[in-house]
């Protein structure tokens, strides 16, 4: 198995770290390195993997990065755990290929034992914050986000913000997801029945995180979901979601009405004891929810969402997850899984947003938020979906209100159903919006929504498009610091330091490649004009000239509405304009001057 | 020289016509034909080239729609006109290539004569509007829009819409700008002295208006720009603009300082002869505003912005377009030239964004809004730029207030700066919130911008992202029919009508190819699922399955919180449940049921 291009070329920027109040705390940022000397620090998702210095290898996982802090806490020991099963990879315990799996793919990393709360112990973030605790994980987001260790410790105790973190995914870097923070945005990868194999999801998640990528869902449905997840969350630098629904599902064989809390405690706990650092659980579709969605035009479009309600009107009673939700808590409070609390009535059409189905099912997250919070999980809430934009605002104000400000972690929304093919686009009109009136994170939308699985390349536009949306929505809110990298990008455009436009690109490559098609050549990366208006006609050149020419006498104080209103300044006017010719009536100075 | 691709199979849809009052009043739809038997008719902007029925040669140009209204209106005359120079294409007098212009390309479709207004009259659809005047241009904008005539006439009247139309572009198909009508989408394209030729200049605008875009501006700037307009301007069924004053440099070999007020009156002369529906003029850049850049980020960066800048400086004198504003009214009035007054001092950057400069221009350019309407010609406001989210309403509110109300036309904005190689999409989600709250007309940006000139691929891209952003902004506004399309869709998509889907998608071919990737079969395109789920997760399944089964049963009165709390109802439940599993236990009814 083998993972590409995530090692980037050191060329104009490289991986720095930021070193906390102990040695083991080191915070990656991507430095970027200017021509005009100066040094940008952006945020970094990318792991280890773009750390020339770091030897990384899929087969081996990724350091243990938070082992020591998880265990010098004391509050956790290790355990048996669950014997694999067959099932757990989708398999009949008949299968012809016998033994417990697919012994070729299996994780073939060091041996671990999964952990849990001692005693029952909460073990969350959560906890830790309630009593006043500044944990590593805290500091570590703090000097991320360039906020006080005691802003991420509040937060995360008012339950506006979580920093998911599994005891058993020591891999991870901590990041955190809140609205007072950085505006993070999430991958979904996963292999269906239909196609993709474990390798390629491998290589999607240090894609997407490459890209930015904060946090990654597994989403995968077929064969191999528990070896897949092992992969992935050994190499994962990001935490990792899942529905835990999903493999429940396989494991009776796709019949929604077979599902039991029994096998989906025990699928949970088999996530859990891997390392799954946040689940989406769609405890909110009640039975008496399920006719709210009868007249709606696309019905339920959540799979979670579709699969309780199946479940539901077969038993005709109310959903397992809803009935056993306290229990569940527990369990998640001992791993320190975070809730993502599932909208499986989200609005799939324009024609349904905002509908009773939707709100009545955001009114129970809110309930169930509040239950969630009293077993110290940590909880976000998901959001939909498709909604045009005049009815966006109300969908995160009424999730603020209801869900005591928890974290909202919206798909999209999507604001119109036309255009298959473009639905990141569609959605990332919304997400930015969304973002901007405080959604906390956005899952992101690929070109393929609707028509099929995401490649690469389309793993790579979802993510591109949704980093856009986030730091629109940074900017808009006024996130400390957000603009810099703006300002630093626009400076160098204005002094056609075009390397370092490329290399202050969210796309460093694609911009590059953009610039080459047209002017290739090497001296054009320093020309002062590019190929769209060609060198008489570019703006920023003019201005520059302009700015060169007339340096400090440019200011309003020459040049208002009196002097030239006024006639007796006309010859004012005239003795300028001859200093000009005199001065050889250029307006274009060569750019040494 | 060919045009490639114009014409589109008539699979699944078809060019139709809604007849008016008369039988040359002809306004193309497209019609799609779904699989159920439905018809959904959809705006048209392709041309002539999508009929079948009709035979196109870019050699000849399209037939003059318009000319038999305009002649029987009665108050043109046609003229000799303004001899072509060889400077009109960028040649030297002393051109070794000798002749008047480069003869190869000369466009050699039927002779013909420019026309105006008969003694200095305002042949404009304003004045035709303001005199109660209901003409056939404003009867087939009312059947494109589904209005009312005197919906058309009466907001033509107050200013708050244009329909530009040139007497002498009796080629296009009339189309209306305004913010009660549908959102619109300019397309830009143009040679430059770096790249691009005649022949793909017409194929780009016919790309783009095959894509949807409702304007198409030739923003040439290197040599043949006269025989180029011409092509284009011949073979457009949409509104062509220009920005003349990029001419007029050329004239001048770039030399901003010897522009002067008669080289650029000729231009717009010449342009106007030729047929260019509306005009970007920068008549707001006055001598004063220029030091108000001083302290930018980016200076000037729109081109015609920092050309006047240049001159103003270089002369110590105010604007020649705004000390000779009131004659080229009278020019443009005699043609039915629209004026799209250019945002010179728009900010090009975020830390720019609705700085002192901009707005000192705006207010300018409603004084000339103003002026203008005085002489009876159309008037549109042209926008930012680079705006982060929340300043983004500020822009059009105030746009609203100075310029009592005419169509605001505005480029993106771009809500932030980091993402070269991606600008249509930081862009299109500020065009998208802009419309919304009130722009008549967005001006696409392509994943070229700041980097290169758009190719064919760019433009497809740049006009579909805008056509979103409209088409979000008209589902958000209520336009009336706006949401008969997605509701189409999204009906299609819960029936698994995957043709359907296809053919009503904003782009019919790269919806099909994305789901043929991976279910490439043709009886995938009938499958009741898709490769992103496969078909037990499939939520639309599941969830089609539940309203089969239940019918009319579900509905709230059914299943409620009472029912569900009160403990006698419990063996009804369980009752429920018997009937489900004596009917098969199955959940996934067949779908022929």
């Amino acid at each position: 198995m083998t993972v590409q291009d995530t090692h980037t070329s050191a060329i104009g920027w490289h991986k720095g770290y930021v070193e906390g109040s102990r040695p083991d705390l080191r915070v990656p940022v991507r430095r970027v390195h200017l021509t005009n000397g100066d040094d940008v620090t952006l945020y970094d998702t990318s792991g280890p993997y773009t750390d020339p210095g770091v030897e990384t290898d899929v087969r081996r996982g990724l350091a243990p990065l938070r082992e020591n802090w998880i265990v010098a806490r004391g509050d956790t020991e290790e355990y048996a755990g669950r014997p694999a099963r067959p099932e757990d990879d989708g398999l009949k315990h008949t299968s012809p290929r016998g033994g417990l799996r697919n012994l070729d793919a299996v994780f073939p990393g060091r041996p671990r034992q999964p952990r849990r709360g001692r005693d029952g112990r909460q073990v969350t973030q959560l906890a830790y914050a309630r009593r006043g605790e500044i944990t590593p994980e805290m500091e570590y987001v703090a000097i991320r986000e360039n906020v006080a260790p005691e802003t991420v410790r509040e937060e995360i105790a008012a339950g506006r913000a979580v920093l998911p973190a599994n005891v058993n995914h020591p891999e991870i870097e901590p990041m955190i997801i809140g609205k007072k923070f950085l505006v993070k945005v999430n991958a979904n990868i996963g292999n269906s029945a239909v196609t993709s194999s474990i390798e390629e999801e491998v290589d999607k998640m240090t894609w997407a995180t490459r890209w930015g990528a904060d946090t990654v869902m597994d989403l995968s449905t077929g064969r191999n979901i528990h070896t897949t997840r092992e992969w992935v969350l050994r190499n994962s630098p990001v935490p990792i979601g899942t529905v835990p629904l999903y493999q429940a599902l396989e494991k009776v064989d796709g019949k929604a009405e077979e599902l039991t809390w029994q096998i989906y405690r025990d699928t949970v706990v088999e996530q859990a004891e891997q390392g799954v650092d946040y689940m989406t659980v769609h405890a909110g579709v009640l039975l008496r929810y399920v006719p709210l969605t009868a007249r709606r035009k696309t019905g339920i479009v959540s799979r979670g969402g579709s699969i309780m309600a199946a479940w539901c009107l077969a038993h005709h009673k109310e959903s397992f997850l809803y009935e056993h939700f306290e229990e569940l808590c527990s369990i998640l409070a001992s791993y320190d899984v975070t809730y993502s609390l599932g909208d499986g009535l989200r609005p799939g059409s324009i024609a349904d947003a905002n509908d009773e189905a939707q709100f009545a099912e955001l009114r129970t997250l809110g309930e169930l938020n509040t239950i969630a919070k009293r077993h110290g999980v940590q909880t976000m809430i998901e959001g939909p979906g498709h909604v045009p934009m005049h009815k966006i605002k109300e969908n995160i104000d009424l999730q603020q209100e209801v869900c005591e400000e928890a974290p909202f972690y919206t798909l999209g929304p999507l604001t119109t159903d036309v255009a298959p093919a473009y639905d990141h686009i569609t959605s990332g009109i919304g997400a930015a919006m969304i973002a901007w009136w405080g959604t906390a994170m956005l899952c992101y939308v690929t070109p393929k929504e609707h028509l099929g699985l995401p490649d690469r390349d389309d793993v790579k536009t979802g993510v591109i498009t949704y980093k856009i949306a986030a730091h629109a929505a940074d900017l808009a809110k006024g996130h400390p610091g957000a603009q810099e990298w703006d300002d630093a990008l626009s400076d160098a455009r204005f002094e056609f330091r075009w390397e370092d436009q490329f290399n202050l690109a969210m796309d460093p490559d694609t911009a590059r490649a953009f610039h080459d098609e047209t002017l290739p050549a090497e001296p054009a990366k320093t020309a002062h004009f590019c190929s769209m208006c060609g060198p008489k006609f570019c703006s920023m050149k003019i201005s520059q000239d302009i700015r060169r020419r007339h340096g400090g006498d440019l200011d309003t104080a020459e040049i208002d509405t009196e002097e030239i209103d006024a006639a007796g300044i006309e010859e004012g006017m005239a003795e300028k304009s001859r200093e000009f010719a005199a001065a050889g009536n250029r307006v274009y100075l060569p750019l040494a001057e």
